[in-house]
């Protein structure tokens, strides 16, 4: 693959440090939306309750633990410029451990070692699948009809956290947005600066302003645009997070095969972002060992989340792949120094803290320019399918409707195939019950992940209905990525 | 642009008369779920109530209006194989006109003389826009980096009908799926029977099946797979719709201008529609003369509409534009077939009857197959773009994404410009208070019709971001569809 003249620095460049520095804390701030979400969206179902130095400290972990994993991703793991980050995959599973019979009364730090046990045992399933090749010899059954709508679907699936968040405040979301149009896009040609920090640029610029006007009063207590900086006061300076810092995890075999679902999206998620990140980086499409290494060291870093308590696993961050397509930096250095100042700020509370004063439209806006420039990179691999062809058409388009419509079925209509053989055939055995009870949670966690349903569907169509290879758009290796 | 050589029949082929009305009676089929669904989701609003004798009616003047339209467009209009029918993009205006103040308490025919009113006075706008030759103008300005994402999410927009809607019977449902697949794509080579009427084949059997299960028992009353038949003993044999049959169109101002919003939107889509249709027909790419025609036309559709009553207008049917792409059959003379025996089935009542037997998860199943394929068809525009470009990846994932993300945030939040002023100013002025009602209504159906605001985010960056018109694909007039 020839290198892409537009990028500035590619996946081996070293750029001068204080732009490496400067780009990695970018890198920071892009995964810092998600990061921050999912410990926030789980608190509640976690127990964690109005303990919010409990809550600071997951905050923290989650960082931390991306650091390290970035870290072991880019140097020993698939070696792309790849941010490692706490996984939306893992949701449904860890919401439904929770809720799961035995926990209903158990406080947070019970609920969160049996998520821990899930999270750990998944791990190393994950690490096996990547390191014994499974993964790379399934892949020569992928081409770019499956790639297209699976990367697309990953950036448009997010379709509620965009509009929806930076319209908590429509004036702030929109200058949000509107200042990294203004950089990335109008202003690309007339300096090199513009062109590499339009994200902290634009949130910066728009940060300043609603500090400004909760500072004039402007945005009172409560405003969604309030800086609320009360935070910093009350945040210890340092928190380290060690090994089983909230106890011991605990295994049931429920909560471990409900979590294998999330493991299994995430996996087919990483794939994707595995292409996205070497086409945008100008690295070689990856190679099924490539992707061996990299799913393998996904499970490694799963299992640190696990032993050190993210509540959570790790998986490869769109957002960044997003990044990099509009700043055109490639560099795995980058990468590298934001896992640095991932770790440290991690540790740091006080700083992880400062960037929780954010205030929500503009994180909504950084989505809005970064989640569809996701799902146009995967588009970009049809520039290579034959689409005059009827049969193409119809994978294509069938698994991208479906990967929009099925999780929208899946989220009205919990999936309960024990209640629907008690109802039709009696009580079933309790052998019978637990294989039920699995292949709901299995079923429901897959067809609530848009991507999943996508890349299964265009995967089995691609594979059986006739048609040629270069009408499938196979017939060069480079014809792959 | 070269005929596609996969094409059955063109659009100026006129096949044997017994495949003809064959094919023609498949485009009904396809136009059948949308064209009911629309008088059925509306009856609570219009305050039908009970009265399914008045819902009956409604249902048949819908398909009798649209076959009058369709013959008028492909004769006279812009002569493509294209169907019109009742339109999703007038609902919103529809439901807040019969929300107004002053219709809380009326009954169903002061509320339809209301949208009527309405309807008429958009639809002269309409005719205005189109022969004038506004539209033509305007279209040099959309690139096919605006048409695809526009396209694409005529049929993405619909995927809470998909999935969901096949899902109130998984078995029936995914029966319909398989079968279409079945035949359309594992068959198609082994009988030209198969290509050509996978939809009405699949339907058939699937329908027979339920029919079968509901006589042995198997789908009782209430079972979503049970085929009702008793509405074919009420119904009466015939009823041929008339001008004015519910009493004389009211006009209010503030109905007309919310209308117009709807109005906006069905233009935009039609415009897409027209390009898809002509790509899959084998017809040249719309020029200006013929997109002018097909919108002044759709305009006098929606005026036969509003006269005669059906609550709704007309537009360009996205849904029978997938038939075209599934069956490989373009002929102008099998969509005017069609046309007549909408007109027949409008007034044979007990005929329409019938076809309402058709469970809901079959038509859901239908729907799964044909939305994917008119996405697809928008993405394909993609072939004569460098999507290599990062200002193309750009502006084609952002306006995708927002077409999915905006509609999001205002189907949470209704837009209340007036409320908003009052609580932060004071009350307004009548005439202040007007302009910002009617703004909120166009900002609010615009905002809720994800294509309209994917095509307007895209004319604006495609045509301010700098780059040229190789990049954009707009080298060549061939490129423009």
């Amino acid at each position: 693959m020839a290198r892409d003249p537009q990028l500035i620095y590619g996946i081996d460049d070293r750029p001068p440090r204080w732009e490496t520095v400067v780009l990695g804390f970018q890198h920071y701030l892009t995964m810092f939306g998600s990061t921050v979400a999912i410990p926030l969206l789980l608190a509640e179902h976690l127990g964690i309750g109005d303990d919010r130095l409990a809550l600071a400290k997951l905050i923290g972990t989650m960082f931390f633990v991306s650091g390290i994993t970035t870290l072991l991703q880019t140097t020993y793991g698939n070696r792309l410029p790849i941010v490692q980050g706490g996984t939306f995959s893992f949701l449904a599973a860890t919401i439904a451990i929770c809720g799961m019979a035995g926990l209903r009364d158990a406080g947070f730090e019970v609920r969160i070692t049996h998520v821990q046990g899930a999270v750990i045992a998944g791990a190393l399933a994950q690490i096996v699948i990547g390191y014994s090749g499974l993964v790379g010899r399934l892949m020569r059954f992928v081409g770019p009809i499956t790639i297209a709508p699976t990367i697309a679907l990953i950036g448009l699936a997010l379709f509620e956290f965009g509009a929806p968040v930076a319209g908590t405040h429509w004036g702030l979301g929109g200058l949000t947005i509107a200042l990294i149009i203004l950089f990335s896009q109008y202003l690309r040609h007339r300096s090199r600066f513009f062109q590499m920090f339009p994200v902290l640029l634009a949130i910066t610029l728009a940060w300043g302003t609603a500090a400004a006007l909760t500072a004039t009063g402007t945005f009172p207590p409560g405003h969604p645009g309030h800086v609320d900086t009360s935070i910093l006061a009350t945040s210890p300076w340092v928190h380290v997070p060690t090994p089983f810092q909230w106890g011991w995890p605990v295994f049931t075999a429920s909560a471990v095969v409900g979590m294998l679902a999330g493991y299994v999206a995430s996996m087919i998620e990483s794939i994707g972002d595995y292409y996205a990140c070497a086409r945008l980086a100008g690295a070689p499409p990856p190679d099924p060992s490539t992707v061996n290494r990299g799913i393998g060291m996904e499970g490694v870093g799963c299992l640190i989340a696990g032993v050190i308590g993210t509540g959570n696993g790790t998986t490869s961050y769109s957002e960044n792949i997003g990044a990099i397509a509009l700043t055109r930096v490639g560099s795995r250095r980058v990468v590298q120094a934001g896992a640095v100042l991932m770790i440290g700020f991690g540790a740091i509370a006080k700083f992880g803290a400062l960037f929780t004063t954010i205030p929500q439209p503009i994180v909504g806006g950084m989505y809005c320019a970064m989640f569809g420039m996701i799902a146009a990179v995967g588009l970009s691999n049809l520039q290579l399918v034959d689409l005059s062809s009827p049969r193409n058409l119809f994978i294509l388009g069938f698994s991208f409707f479906m990967g929009l419509s099925v999780p929208q079925y899946f989220r009205a209509h919990e999936l309960a195939l024990v209640a629907s053989y008690t109802e039709s055939v009696g009580p079933p055995s309790p052998w019978l019950a637990a294989l039920l009870q699995v292949t709901s949670d299995v079923l429901g966690t897959i067809g609530k992940t848009g991507m999943a349903v996508a890349a299964i569907l265009a995967i089995f169509l691609d594979n059986t209905i006739p048609g040629t290879l270069e009408e499938r758009g196979l017939a060069t290796p480079e014809a792959r990525a």
